[in-house]
């Protein structure tokens, strides 16, 4: 509970309006808590408190009030939590640990300008990605990020977090996309970053805030790319003998300059377990044939993706894919959303994820270590793996780990930290990150030291110069 | 002159042997200039001492050397100037205006590990780009960096200016392809950024250093993508009747997703007046038609190259493109240093060159008001464009002027003053920056304030935080 609440309340009240700045139990409640069925786990893992509260939520309009309302947080030196679409599932990075202001930003919703000959699109931070998405495919356009939270994200939370969508490999991250961002720093100041790519005149100064996950300021809009909704889209699907055949394939297509939309490998577990592919197999009748399976889609006009389509085919094949013809791949697409809501099954003992990215030279190598340490300390566990965001140099790895009984007497909190720490040691061991696309929140801050080396002196030095009072999201990713 | 040479030139002399740490005339004298005609001329613009001299050009091997002399100059509170490949012909980029220290890099020169699976190469910071070309090219690989310092620049120098090749829409920028770097900060401490891209694991501070001239460390390492040498290459030429049709093919091309390696745009006196294109019309007895002329490449798996090829054909042909076949765009590329050495011609009254990026929906508006805006001022210059490098949003324009004889009884440098100023205003007009790819030095600094407005104080405060005794290559970009 922060100090001089009434008085608070009063300056933060002049500056957004009474209606705008809520304590009520339910408010508080709400903004307490992200989506994230694993969130309570996180924090007692760390030994935050699982009843930390905000103690406001407030609801700036523009850039101006929410400059105001960290000046106020300044003067109070009260945390202030930006809060986009709280999807952030795992790493609860927009928990208020410390109580304090949660920000909510989306009143700050209003797409500004579509701006179809430089192909960008400036919307403000609050706006949801959906949202944006249907305003710009009226006008033929798309933004092309379509994340498991696409339907809550906001785009600044998708920045902040540097989110990564279904169509990564032709529309990259979220954060990739950003041409320029209006930015409230901690001490008030509003700033623009130059909203030109590619200049050679300073660093460029947005790639500060993308993944920054809100303790160096608060997103307020964004300037991002848009293209032209594509003129034809084709799919592919392969189901491969083995996963190593499938991410051979993968790294063939990255080196042949091929550009998919769309580039997942499953590996043998992922597709004989995963719900979304049982589903898939059932309404599709597809044989219950073993193996790990890629989906592919290729976007553009109609010469070049019947063009890739061949390269691709031969690829696939030289690696003894079986051709599962566009099916697959265009179910999975338009079901990618299918696997959230509502829960399929009974809960298991316990269920969890970690993810990372890695250069292609550890990319294989991490796969196999990480699946047979944990396989082998946990006999009867089913560890899924997807490789779903395929770039130049590397690719992620998304384990998801399931245990319907109980290993011994561990408890489910028990079992996470083990998992997790030796999931960590690995991906460190083979130069893998701490997330690719989940971000690191209160959940992971404590491996950053590690994962940084010396270089984590320069993130607290940014983060000490930019936020001395320490108000901006304490306890999230850098932790001073 | 720095106070306690003796001193410190043994200090040095500590770390590298005394063979490496130079004072001499010869020494002192060629690294008190780049090898820009146009740089003593920005100096005098700036009220820079074009006497400015160096106190001592030091060579390290590696990144622990570097460390050691950032902290002896920071004991004796003296400047460091990392020095590329000094092709940063019209900034000065790298010129000692306060003398101290030069800090050659050429000696960090080798190549650690090329990773064909990742198609990554690390490599030593002060290895040239042509000699890294060499060596990936044993190997089938290509780094795509053929900028117009291409024989001199250092991997470490085209990162730090953030510039940019001839084939910059497929691989592009230098900056772009950075994965991971190794710098030594201003306080001596060595870090090694996260070595893995598109992470959600923090903000990707490399991207601090890209663009940073040095003023914020020194890169020793760096690790950048490579590709395979493309399978296939095509090249395609198109005489527009106007600039502007041809600026429209450019944007169809971008629009529709198509990805050439080269394309480029010049302007009707650009096709007209520059060397190399008269050269070229000679050389390959092309006739003497008026129009602006697009330069094309594709690279890639043949198909694909092929497809392309059609699409860009009927894009070109809408815009009444004239089909001048390959050989031009071969001729062009082939011949890409030809326009460097030796001087055509007799030297002119005056010859400047300003250059910006800026967004498609001000590149052709910029594009007209700066060309009438100068042509109304000095009726006898004439000035040349080229739209050199695209991008998904916008593109650069790069302004080659040429005057004969004296505009009245104007000198050089008043000539040059006040066509920069008139440039730069109606750049930020158009939302153009300072620089698409020569970098800002000492020449240009004085414009950032206005260039980046409030967002200037975060440049100021990243600069003071890291380098708090204003070490690092004083003058240049950011002045405190």
């Amino acid at each position: 509970m922060v100090e001089n609440k009434e008085i608070i309340m009063q300056e933060l009240q002049e500056v957004v309006g009474s209606k705008y700045v809520r304590c009520d139990e339910t408010e508080i409640s709400i903004y307490t808590r992200t989506m994230g069925r694993l969130e309570d786990l996180g924090l007692r893992i760390r030994g935050m408190p699982v009843t930390a509260k905000a103690d406001f939520v407030i609801y700036p309009e523009n850039a101006k009030q929410v400059s105001e309302i960290l000046k106020i947080a300044n003067k109070h030196k009260i945390p202030v939590v930006p809060y986009g679409g709280g999807s952030a599932v795992f790493t609860g990075s927009v928990v208020p640990v410390y109580g304090g202001i949660v920000l909510e930003t989306k009143r700050m919703d209003k797409v500004k300008y579509i701006d179809e000959d430089s192909l960008v699109v400036t919307a403000e931070a609050g706006i949801e990605l959906f949202k944006l998405e249907e305003e710009l495919n009226k006008r033929g356009f798309t933004h092309g990020h379509f994340g498991g939270g696409f339907y809550c994200t906001t785009l600044g939370g998708g920045i902040a977090t540097n989110g990564a969508g279904r169509l990564s490999p032709k529309y990259g991250k979220i954060g990739d996309a950003v041409v320029g961002l209006e930015v409230v720093l901690p001490n008030g100041e509003i700033i623009r970053t130059l909203h030109v790519p590619h200049h050679s005149t300073g660093p460029e100064l947005s790639r500060l805030f993308i993944g920054s996950e809100g303790i160096l300021g608060v997103i307020t809009e964004a300037t991002i790319k848009i293209y032209p909704l594509p003129e034809e889209r084709l799919f592919m699907s392969f189901l491969f003998p083995s996963v190593r055949n499938a991410f051979r394939a993968a790294r063939m297509i990255i080196k042949q300059g091929l550009k998919p939309s769309l580039l997942r490998v499953h590996d043998e577990n992922g597709w004989a377990f995963a719900p979304e592919f049982r589903y898939m197999r059932k309404e599709l009748s597809l044989p219950e044939e073993k193996g790990s399976i890629m989906l592919l889609m290729f976007e553009g006009p109609s010469e070049i993706v019947k063009a890739s389509e061949r390269v691709t085919s031969a690829i696939c094949k030289r690696e003894e894919g079986k051709d599962l013809g566009g099916e697959p791949a265009k179910f999975w697409l338009d079901h990618a959303w299918w696997y959230f809501y509502p829960r399929r099954g009974p809960r298991p003992f316990w269920y969890g994820v970690v993810e990372t990215a890695t250069l292609f030279r550890n990319h294989e190598k991490l796969y196999f270590a990480l699946k047979e340490t944990l396989q082998s300390k946990y006999k009867d566990m089913i560890i899924m793996c997807d490789s779903t965001h395929h770039w130049h140099t590397g690719a992620s790895l998304y384990f998801r780990m399931l245990l319907e009984k109980a290993p011994g007497n561990k408890s489910p909190i028990e079992v996470a930290e083990d998992i997790e720490d030796t999931a960590f040691r690995l991906f460190f061991k083979y130069g893998g990150t701490v997330s690719h696309h989940h971000n690191v929140g209160v959940r992971f801050a404590k491996y950053l030291p590690e994962q940084y080396g010396p270089a984590y002196q320069l993130l607290v030095a940014l983060k000490k110069t930019l936020d001395p009072n320490n108000i901006m999201n304490p306890g999230k990713l850098v932790v001073i």
